[in-house]
């Protein structure tokens, strides 16, 4: 017998050989039939591993990711078979699971693949998943698995094995195809029930332009026909909200090439969003107590060695600036926490005046190689809603419990419902590479965990995932798209009171360290703005939009009414336009509809004759004919709805 | 006879010989007793010098800067003579004229000067003055002029002598008195009425640190003891109202040492005073149609090169920002003008879009000496209210004039009272030396006369000031203490958009070049923020204030109620504090009237029960016991004196 520990801790007795899928059908059949993976004491097993000694087992399902790699690993396989039977001579190399589905590189000597034969390929997959082979592991000696690729001409499942180092070889077999594998598959090929190949693509052999160049195909695989046609749909939903589109479409940035890469140029509409945001989150942060301050976009060089953040980003980022004599350096700040650090230190401090909270919307620059710039979301300047929260170890609890709310203030007037966090503790076994006395730490962890229940997040802990100079909690934001964005984190820090020489005077007349909090709800506004976008495809809470309504004129007849309507907008804070274009009103809509504006307020002869106005919501809904003044009503009522006054609890 | 012109351009007949003085007395007495110096065809003349040809001749009072220069040089005579009867054996070496009264350098040999000794040289002075000694101008041969200070052992006049181009060496003489000079007296002494000795320090002879340090002995020189007194106070008020004493005194903004001079931090009240302008601008400016745009603060040099920019700026300023890899260079932006060209061509304009207006609040860097850093008006970086209109040349009228309402509305709504505008032309005898058509230089000085004009400012026309690429009108401020401030520069420019190749496409479908129009009210945040603190010594309007009231409780029995109060003044938008520190009410108010708080509020058992407050204004008036809500409509009101909403005239 031997004694099986489960992830909840509980122990179970099983016979010795016991498979990972005797554990599963003794916990439940249901589980059984999901169970598609496993790992047994940390290495990933296959299902039908005999087990034969005590240890920790994990089973995992389509549901966890371990679960989508063996599934996608194994389609991999499938892929390769189906391969070899289309492409006679089909040489393979290799073909990993990849965050999304997965890809296989072969060599397919003078064929080619295009899109055409896509179809194909899905269909000879199916075809082979549908008759059930189960997937089998086996091991082989490294003259019996080269000389069977030497057999195929294979040069590189040849050149794989003479690098593997000398150890356990295994094959994977299943039908009637056999490949080079580590394991880590699901028991048979029958689980794959929908196929979908993505794309092709040219990929040097092992990544080196030297080498030949392979085809890559890429592919993605599902237990149901229903879980394929969502991501496909998911896809062409992100597709038509990728920011970068949309931030063209709706005009509201762009790049120069003559400015450079990765430095973006807010277009007037981009700019009065991204200052409504700047303004939402002053007016919050005011109440809750924030000072607002400005500091320089750069600093000598010695302010960045004194922070540490010369050591961390001096060689890779932008270098330092040089002056035409006086033999001065500066560099473009990767932070704003130093210059904050340094207002701190311009006057002393007593307890009693604590917390002291700086806020900015800083620009810091940091330096990234071209081909990892994407729209807003890597850019090499970046605005960040920053602040830091200097304070004493006691009020670490209450200050972060406050961070919290404001976080949770803006993920509601935002629209992001789904979130979950992080609470990334130091490894207590190793204090000594944390900076900052086991008292704070123990202070300022149980402040984080205590603050996270209270708030009744949703979260998990991370031991030993806290950096060297504090704890941090971390929010991940689920967007309309299911995809999950890092927004939002406080960060606790010992270390830059240490190395600026923070203090404040305490009840004791002793001078004390104060901890800082740094925090940034949005992160940057560049970041903030695409996810938004991504999240939204656009169509912004109304609060945010920056035309909520136009006013489209029927014929030119109605220009002087249509702005008399627009003044009552305009004066009950309505961000209007008027369109008094000599166009049809159908192109004035359609053009409305493109540029998302919530409201369109048609008026005509009917309408100033009545003194009214007739409103069409974006998407097509009629709310018909009303008064200019209850419309105003309608827009209220509906910010309301998702911008609500920002209250610190107590 | 001899024909003589005067500055009105009437011209009239003298006798040959006739002076300056004769001329002023045939104009009238009063100008005749007024006149204190005079220049003819150009050069400066004595007002007993004979005139033997015809001329243009101006005459120059006290209120003449040139007045004020012959002046103080004929006073500087006098500090000489003085200086030679108080200490033998004095060497006199050179005593012009400056901003503000002159100064000697002397060798005292053994002997010093110290603050002690200034009364006695004052003295002195007013005694030679009153002796009524007229200054007369002599020519003397070189070989005179040498002897006479090689027989005094004086070798600075010597080596000054030497260095005489041939010609015309003259002396000065009055009373027992002879110096060497070029010319430019007052009739005589008794004209001074009034001196006070500034200050004394060492000067190297001729500026050489390689020479002999003498004494530089500064004074200054009125014709009234009312104006010397009046100056003196002046003095006293500009030191007490130095914008970076206040700036430390109100927490307005500090510098660091390790951030790096010249580059100011803002601390949360100057933050706040900042964003207060900036937000007063940026409504303004809506309602003027401009739109906001945000631009990073580097671009790449290529940019510059574009712009012309690295060509004028590039050797003297911050050195260009190279990147680890990929051979890229940037540099920190000196102007935003680059990044909104950019932003234009970013899409296609057709002249019925135009004008388009692109403002931002653009932090800009700029490399300065560090001799040359004064607080926030010298620095490295800064922020400017930048905008740029793109027009046609045809719109550059009306944008001209809408650019001066704007202007007069920040100086108005800041109590900037006394202005005056500078039209810069071209000098029409060089077109060659300006880029743009004849026809569109002549439409932009057009423009800009006509709107001097049609705003009714008060403007002085320089040909061949412009600039290469356009007209400009500057505004120059005057100060609550006199001084100059130059303010709100609109600068017409036709350069930028031929380099950035700007285009919009005309009615007759072929594409333009629009004009483009630079302005800044305000110039720049921290420079105006400089001279609004020493023009209102920190009582700044109220609307701009940061804390326009303080609620001050007797004692902590009465922090509810005082905390009762300052919700009622917060709901009502009065920016307000409330000091419930257990300190005396006595101390409460020092400390308010310190922090120059226009308001305050004190509320104690009489003011709790009959729910009222106590209303003191700042210098000491009391407003007597009213209600909470009352206050909240004296205080509107008093805002709306200065704060007009900004309307564009049609």
């Amino acid at each position: 017998m031997i004694d099986i520990t489960l992830p909840d801790g509980s122990v179970k007795p099983f016979e010795n050989n016991a498979t990972p899928m005797d554990v599963a059908k003794s916990i439940s059949e249901g589980l059984a039939r999901n169970v598609i993976s496993a790992s047994f004491n940390g290495t990933t097993v296959e299902t039908h591993t005999p087990l034969t000694t005590d240890g920790a087992l994990v089973l995992y399902t389509w549901n966890d990711k371990e679960g989508k790699k063996a599934f996608w690993h194994s389609s991999a396989h499938v892929l390769a078979q189906a391969l070899e039977e289309l492409y006679p001579g089909v040489k393979l190399s290799i073909g990993p699971a990849i965050e999304n589905g997965f890809y296989y590189d072969v060599d397919l000597g003078e064929q080619t693949i295009s899109d055409k034969d896509f179809k194909t390929i899905e269909d000879k997959m199916l075809e082979i998943a549908r008759g059930k082979y189960d997937f089998s592991l086996r091991s082989v000696s490294k003259t019996d698995a080269l000389s069977l690729y030497k057999s195929q001409d294979n040069e590189y499942k040849v050149e794989l094995i003479e690098n593997l180092e000398d150890g356990t070889i295994t094959f994977c077999d299943h039908s009637t195809f056999t490949d080079l594998c580590r394991g880590g598959h699901i028991p048979n090929t029958s689980i794959i029930k929908a196929v979908k190949i993505m794309s092709v693509a040219g990929a040097y052999w092992r990544g080196d332009e030297n080498n030949k160049q392979l085809t890559r195909v890429y592919g993605i695989s599902f237990p149901k026909q229903k879980e394929l046609t969502e991501y496909l749909h998911l896809l062409e939903e992100a597709k038509k909200r990728d920011h970068r589109k949309l931030g063209r479409e709706l005009e509201l940035f762009t790049f120069s090439a003559k400015v450079g890469q990765g430095l973006p140029l807010w277009l007037p509409k981009g700019a009065a969003l991204r200052e409504r945001l700047e303004d939402f989150l002053k007016k919050a942060q005011k109440k809750a107590g924030y000072q607002m301050v400005v500091t320089p976009h750069i600093g000598q060089k010695e302010l960045y060695v004194t922070s540490g953040h010369y050591e961390k980003y001096g060689a890779d980022s932008f270098q330092p600036i040089l002056t035409p004599n006086e033999g001065e350096e500066f560099l473009l700040k990767p932070m704003n926490c130093p210059h904050h650090c340094e207002i701190y230190n311009a006057k002393p401090f007593s307890y009693k005046e604590l917390p002291i909270r700086y806020a900015e919307f800083g620009t810091v620059y940091r330096y990234e190689q071209s081909g990892e710039l994407h729209g807003l979301t890597r850019v090499r300047g970046f605005t960040q809603d920053d602040a830091h929260i200097f304070c004493t170890p006691d009020q670490l609890d209450k200050e972060f419990k406050d961070v919290i709310d404001l976080v949770l203030y803006v993920f509601g007037s935002l629209g992001f419902e789904n979130f979950k966090a992080q609470v990334s503790l130091r490894d207590p076994n190793t204090p000594e590479k944390y900076i900052g006395s086991d008292a704070n730490w123990e202070k300022a962890e149980a402040a984080i965990l205590n603050a996270a229940i209270d708030k009744g997040l949703d979260y998990v802990v991370e031991t030993g995932e806290a950096a060297f100079y504090g704890p941090k909690l971390d929010f991940m934001v689920k967007d309309a798209l299911g995809r999950n964005w890092q927004l939002g984190t406080i960060q606790v820090d010992y270390n830059l009171p240490e190395r600026f020489d923070l203090t404040y005077k305490g009840s004791d007349n002793e001078l004390h360290r104060p901890v800082m909090i740094h925090r940034a709800p949005f992160g940057s506004m560049e970041r903030f703005v695409a996810i938004l976008l991504e999240h939204t495809g656009g169509n912004f809470p109304l609060w945010l939009m920056p035309t909520q309504a136009i006013v489209l004129s029927i014929s030119e007849k109605y220009e002087k009414y249509a702005e008399k309507v627009l003044n009552v907008l305009e004066n009950n804070e309505i961000r209007a336009l008027a369109d008094n274009r000599n166009e049809t009103i159908g192109k004035k809509i359609r053009e409305a509809e493109m540029a998302k504006i919530p409201y369109m307020i048609i008026v005509g002869e009917q309408e100033e004759s009545k003194n009214m106005i007739t409103v069409r919501q974006h998407g097509g809904e009629d709310l018909g004919m009303i008064s200019a003044i209850d419309f105003t009503e309608v827009v209220e009522k509906e910010v309301k709805k998702t911008l609500k006054t920002f209250k610190q609890k107590k």
